[in-house]
């Protein structure tokens, strides 16, 4: 198994994602790519106890990325 | 669907894009590029508690992109 | 050796993993790549004294790792 | 049209450019690359709430670069 | 002499590293590569006045390596 | 005009370099590269309000440079 | 003259160097290579207010360097 086919298990299921500077998004994964860009659908970003709802899509740069899990 | 094809959904249509280091762009998305490099028109941003209008069109290097949202 | 090949060794075996921003997980080693992608599994997730756990697998992107260690 | 490209469409006139960590550059944009690397002629810079001025040109490198704007 | 065939002559033996962000390792360096990614055994970890033991083989990503010195 | 000819029109004269970090240079313009790597000679470096002579010359890695301006 | 030629002018004698996050280094510089890692024998290493000695050799990462000087 490679590391990114973990997340082929968790298209179209919500996932959380960690990216650098502490902010955290919670959406269903639609898509990504080796360069770990993701596509989260209703993604809400939590930045310490604030919480904002993104509707529809939502594109997470792949560097910024510090881990993914369901 | 590559992640960024959810771009070319946005095209001519407002959008939120944060940045490193926190800053926040809303603005109609013009281009981009799979750099991820962004032309936004009209953009207002959005550092801490001040927003500064950019009249006319911004560029907004991929290099420093966290995220996009419709 | 190689210095990956260690990770060969913790292959399915618990291990501990520290990433800039001082955010330490640990978990099994279900799966690596070269650029040091990692695969946890039942991991838990360490900031400061506060510790979560993610069950299920979870992916940490090898740009962040500083170490892994049994 | 190409992110780079309103670049073009700023030559010989006064932009905005924004850096990683705060500092902000006015001045007539005389050329950039492809990096971003821009030359900027009688730049103001800006930080915090002092505005130093650069007569001359002035090379801002590319990877420093957040945003540039009219 | 290339600088990286110093850790050739380290080889097997206790050396220092210190790490981006202030993390300081103490252990035998038994294998390295050009990437400056290190295997040590019996590692301790020093961060502040903190010190931790990491028994068995630990691998610090070279990214993060700042020097390392016997 | 490439960006970085205006660094040949500089040559062997006193330039003002800034760095990540806040770091600030100026001294003589001796060589540099594509990379943006720098060559000053009577480099002073000012760091909040210290200053300090480097007398012969100074390497500085175009990695750090933010801007050069005359 | 090539901006890396200069550390050529310096072997085998006394250099200063700085790393990012603010750590001086001095020793009689052994080696470097393109990517501008260094090796230094007899290495002080300056922290603050904190002087470390760092008998025999030790490797600096070329990445973290911010500038050289005699």
């Amino acid at each position: 198994m490679k590391p990114l086919d973990v997340l082929q298990q968790s298209m179209h299921q919500r996932v959380l994602v960690e990216t650098r500077g502490g902010r955290t998004y919670r959406g269903v994964l639609d898509a990504f790519d080796q360069h770990l860009n993701l596509v989260l659908s209703g993604a809400e970003e939590v930045v310490g106890e604030t919480t904002t709802r993104h509707p529809g899509i939502t594109l997470v740069r792949g560097d910024s990325v510090v881990f993914v899990s369901p």
